[in-house]
């Protein structure tokens, strides 16, 4: 019988070239496991029943590499061989020390102008060559650790400038593609700007060209502030803006863990699915994580394999509560009720109301048992 | 000599009734001290130099309170008598049982129109009567402990039907008055929707009516999700989005201590006032935040005192650093230079630059030496 | 078919008489359900399979008032009546007014000879009436907004000579009892002094009978401050000093939740149940916990229904994972090696022996599959 | 005039090699600074004003240096001819991939006697050659990610068979030492074992030779849980056991910072400082912190500098803190009163005394005016 949980491409299922490929270093250690290219990536993930790939300029050529084509063309070969599509693209603006105090925020213009020049030609690879259709930013080295030199509204200022000059850009150039802004609220900066996906929702609205610009929302960042992260997608989803999601496991007020999808907040994990599964996003699932540092390949396989199965899991009970007609009859459908618009006449009517609060005061809730059906139906105790 | 940091009009302090009214309760223990009458508390205050205060409609008339024009007429003869404003309302929708599940977006469409005749009638005392230029929301309700029964998505939805309702009556009555949304990330809630102020401007870009409305950020709701509130506050100032601000205290990553300003993270406080006093912000310096429950009322009324004898202190530190020549000096001044807006030829010059990167990566920013310099500042050390 | 999942006697479910007492009042409002007397409590508990219950001084009898004999034989009667215990007893040194600043550390020695006579009165009458084996200390009120007047190693000595007379005044009455140290981070106090159990444990080790005195563990205390409460176990259960334990939920670095066992953090409360229940562990499996606020009282009892299967439904999931002989396999049996002690002999041998460490180095650890194994098992998916 | 801020030999100022030395490579960017040698690293701090420096093994000697002896006698060349001492030693059980998953609580025995062998060493070097009093240990992997393979009542035996083991073999060597634990909640690991100060005093309890073993808290890993160091180190102190401590500054809930004392948290360092200064503790005050990334070597030293000049800042306001009449008056001076003892006596005494609690609870604490008067202290607006 087949697996009922394995992968298929209409899933969507995409993995940055960085996660199968993140080799293990961290602040107090070096590498732990080889290197392994980008087209033998494409590969393995297309063995493992992925969708695409998505993948920061410098991934695929090394900063200062000679044989940019010839990777490229390696790269395209593979996706082409492994039926597998660059579905996402971004720039590394973070990694070389001239980011070290920001790139489209740094308070030096050239530094700004380089970073520029290097978003263009890293978009005009992955949308231009490889057909990418959504462009991340993550701005990780915009912020500070300490604001005695640096103005945070002219940082505000200057990430505008930046995203106006490249929405402009692909309008020119007539790319297919939307921007996605990436949140993040600390780490490798001690506060990074654009700290929330709320935060960039709000910077999208000063934009010249908002309807190109949504957010790209991960798991991880919102959850080291502490915030709900389906609360967040709900928001984002709901305002037209959820252009693509980064999905790991995380626990709050920490480091930046990018741990397996569902390895963490199994229950919050269901519910992240839950709207993405019944809101009629249509994008990537994409993951953004990497093995344990403990692991070996195997394990970084292990890790690809589980982070597909649990999202497919999680649909699954996702489908089981929605045909669950004990729990549907326990959830208010009356609560879809809309206010009356404003107009002299409604509001005459609604000021006449009169309303008995203190009975409607008494009226609990039942969470407390809908939250136990649904450990319930998690566990699979309940059928 | 008269003392330079004693409060003035001009200073525009502000306190909500229910901060030098606050009792003491908490989850753990009742009310430690006696109740102070809204009057009483408009003489008070006026007595220690402060400019007005704001109040939720049941801070002045509680909930079923026969009285209710005795004690508005009271109150409005104690602003006229002692000088003072009512400078911000807002409408208390988590006291109530009613609330328990949200006001705006609660599932039950009664409660929801009982919460916006409630709002319609504070704003009416507010705003109709007392004057008040800015109406604040902060739904402290609306939320939830578990996602089980409630979608996310139609929070949304809900509250934005109520915003849209109530600026429309706004504009109808001709009422000149801003809003401004209070974000918080939980609590009394498990997790609050719109929990930061980004979420808040990203909301607002999708109102009927959104030049209307703005932010009030509060130091201790972003705090506790540990997002740095001097970047929270420059993006707000930047969109002209910040019509109203709280200040308090708070430790990252707690229960909403409202602790009197400046009583932690001392730095962060010095910024948020640079801010305030040098980007032409001209609303309100309210306080909203209450003495330690260890305190009688004389410990109170130190609170009030040290809430605005701190701010000047800290306004007068920001002159400090202005006028200093050397840490001025240090600042880059360059920094300010704009990115050529997009067009063709802009396009070909940007992308025909040369950049000697390695060589720009070596300068050190010199930001721990300022921040040392701002330590020494600070403590009186460097004149 | 008799449910799996129902409590029984030897389960030892214990509910704090103030978990389906709590009426739901809050920071920002008050009691939104009806009281519920003890022997009603009691009777409820052991209808729904509860082994006992435990409770505060106060819980049984408000301060002042005139009925309490009465009120402990009701109490009695209704524990005989019902077949149920008193497991643990414990003293409110929190919510009067006079132990705001502190009960055992307060810097007034009159309030810490009152917090040490109603210590004892509340020991003589849940050790000595009721029987319990377990006298728990939650210092709730001990600690600081501000560090400013009080010397923190003060604190730890105040406390001390409190546990020091409390432990002799026990053997000298020749009480059959154990004390349990309970810790918290915060709220209600800024700081608390005795943060974490593992300041417990090294506080313990400091007092003249540290036989007599042990810790218990909260859920949500542990979970405030980020820190693996199934690790906090551990080590307790290793010393030979968990004498209780409080189960609930908590989301990290938040307000004190006390929501239901389980509802958070899905995969951490089955290593805890996992622990309880392989390590020999014998006391209660003690709910310290209360129905949202959304609750009415059915939603109480269901809240409580709920903690009791979900422990049971985790126990059940523990057994499996233990009779899976793929997973054992996969975790590292020759781990419980020891490490020879310290001898000439040893030292020589150690010192000698030669490591190829870039061989060692190569082997993963498989951790990512079988944290996969254990979400398909957690799921059901796994049979 | 002499600047009364500069270092002297007496004030006790230590750096790790790795402090000064850190290159700036974080998990987003690799090394951005040169490398300094260890002996040049020794001149630049004896120039500056410190006293000694303290390293890991690898800081001298990288791992398979073919050079160690040469090495080692530059080192001590460079101590000499500058007048400076190694303070402390410790071993890097963290870096080279062997040690992923764990040295002292690795599944794997022979990764546990290999880190037993290179401790041994470097215990040999640090207090046999260079005559380091305190020797640290900071358990940087020996943790998890996920909890599902690893006992971690198993990860504190053999901790303590590790433990057991160098205490014997250091007081068969007749070493002059003193062994120090370093507590940290997490990073690099998911959840590190001792995560506290608090539960390294715990498990220093059930150690052979308690007595050897004390603590040495470091600022950030107490702030990453929350947690108040001064409390932390309050406890230690009273408790005999601070044998050493790391100063630097961070925020609560983020990846580990290090930033240079004082940057973070003004008030808390001073407390901190408070307590090193009046409690007698004589050991180093070392700085285990390092330049924030966007500094080149001019920053780091600027850095070096600060965190001198921070520490005698602080400890010139401590010492007006204490001689400032009208807040020591404000400090109840009565609460030194020590409680009676346990004896039948005492207790009948106890049981006896009337308290009108009421009347006790009417007093407030008068700590917010306490707070702002600390605030105008740290200003110098109170002098």
């Amino acid at each position: 019988m087949a697996d009922q949980f394995a992968p298929r491409k209409e899933d969507k299922f995409t993995f940055g070239l960085w996660t199968v490929g993140n080799r293990g270093a961290d602040p107090f250690g070096p590498v732990v496991r080889p290197h392994t290219s980008a087209p033998k990536i494409v590969e393995k993930l297309a063995e493992l029943g992925a969708y695409g790939v998505s993948l920061h300029d410098n991934d695929l050529i090394p900063h200062g590499a000679a044989d940019a084509e010839q990777r490229i063309k390696d790269f395209e070969k593979s996706l082409k061989d492994n039926d597998m599509v660059v579905a996402m693209g971004t720039t590394n603006l973070f990694s070389h020390p001239v980011f070290r105090d920001g790139a489209f925020t740094n308070p030096d213009p050239a530094i700004r102008r380089y970073a520029l020049q290097k978003t263009v030609q890293s978009i005009d690879m992955s949308v231009g060559r490889f057909g990418a259709k959504i462009y991340v930013f993550w701005g990780g080295r915009e912020g500070s650790e300490t604001d005695v030199a640096k103005d945070a509204m002219d940082a505000v200022k200057r990430n505008r400038e930046c995203f106006n000059y490249l929405t402009s850009y692909c309008k020119d150039k007539k790319y297919d593609v939307k921007f996605a802004l990436e949140a993040k609220p600390n780490e490798p900066r001690g506060d990074i700007y654009n700290s929330t996906t709320g935060a960039c929702l709000g910077f999208i609205a000063t934009l010249e060209h908002p309807e190109m610009v949504g957010v790209n929302p991960e798991v991880g960042h919102e959850t080291m502030a502490g915030l709900n992260f389906y609360h967040v997608v709900a928001q984002a989803i709901e305002a037209g803006k959820l252009f693509h999601i980064d999905l790991n496991a995380q626990k709050i007020g920490r480091f930046d863990q990018d741990h397996r999808f569902g390895s963490e907040d199994y229950k919050n994990s269901f519910f992240v699915v839950k709207l993405l599964e019944e809101s009629g996003y249509e994008g990537p699932r994409h993951f953004d994580s990497h093995a344990y540092r403990t692991e070996d390949m195997d394990g970084v396989w292990e890790f690809a394999r589980g982070s597909m199965r649990t999202y497919k899991i999680l649909a699954q009970k996702v489908k089981q509560f929605a045909a669950d007609k004990e729990i549907q009859a326990l959830i208010n459908k009356g609560q879809k009720e809309p206010m009356a618009k404003y107009s002299k006449d409604a509001h005459k009517k609604l000021m006449g109301e009169k309303f008995d609060i203190e009975k409607i005061a008494e009226k609990g809730s039942g969470y407390e048992k809908l939250d136990q059906m649904l450990f319930d139906l998690f566990t699979g105790v309940r059928k």
